[in-house]
């Protein structure tokens, strides 16, 4: 999997109420939530977010209560994938549970600026930003894994075992 | 993978918690836990099971409230994989969260019986009763199922990504 898009920069510390406010929790429409994504840090970037952009953060993004909504509501607003300097481990269990994407690439995390332009390998570990011209190496994702991603995470693959009824 | 134990045959509706007892889920230790595995079902479980084993039960295993302490109970136990008719779906979930391997066989999940000897294969989805003699079709885990279950399942793997740190 490759992705290229806009970086949207944020911090350390992202937590998941603010990827997806609380008061929002009240429904599971994927779309209606990434609706919302990211409102209150950055109220403007459901408007200005383009299929395929990636959020950077620094260290500890996903922190806070365990939400599945979070990695969801990214997802649906067109994020292709989320490079950070580090992530909460619950926030990293729930993305891959959605089929989100996540790479840990503390330098190219610090240097990204909001509006350069990404492109992540997710095979090879490696991000480059193209704006800046720097090639950056992360941990690659084992083939493995990539399918269960690209199969839209863990609980997709789970409903089409198991069915539809329940949790 | 493939495996071939004895086996220890439950009906349907086998709920989380005779699986592993509300008491006990006072302790994270997988030897501890397993220590009491299957105690409110079947008392000689735990004295009886060898590695490898392989518990069979009919329809809706692993329902009631979700734990993550149910598959791994089972898994520290010595149980190789658990054949049913059906899976409750967190339960199914949470299998793959541990590590535990899970086959879904209806046929072979009626006929078996205490004692039998039966061979799984996860990758042919086959399930083989060696002492009645038949042989059965299972729904094949996929390769990459099998390559997250055979590393531990996804906490080990976020774990081994994201550290040691939060939940």
């Amino acid at each position: 999997m490759i992705f290229e898009g806009t970086v949207h920069k944020y911090g350390r510390d992202v937590d998941t109420d603010v990827i997806i406010p609380a008061r929002y929790l009240n429904t599971n429409d994927p779309d209606e939530l990434a609706s919302h994504a990211m409102e209150d840090i950055d109220a403007e970037f459901v408007t200005r977010v383009q299929p395929g952009d990636i959020i950077v953060a620094t260290e500890n993004f996903g922190c806070g209560s365990s939400r599945e909504h979070a990695p969801v509501a990214i997802r649906y607003s067109g994020v292709s994938c989320v490079v950070a300097s580090s992530f909460a481990r619950i926030f990293y269990r729930n993305a891959i549970n959605t089929g989100l994407p996540i790479v840990v690439c503390p330098a190219a995390a610090a240097d990204a600026e909001m509006g350069d332009r990404l492109k992540v390998d997710l095979a090879a570990g490696t991000v480059e930003n193209l704006t800046q011209g720097k090639t950056y190496e992360a941990e690659a994702f084992p083939p493995f894994m990539q399918e269960l991603i690209d199969r839209g995470g863990l609980l997709e693959f789970v409903k089409s075992r198991v069915g539809g009824q329940g949790e």
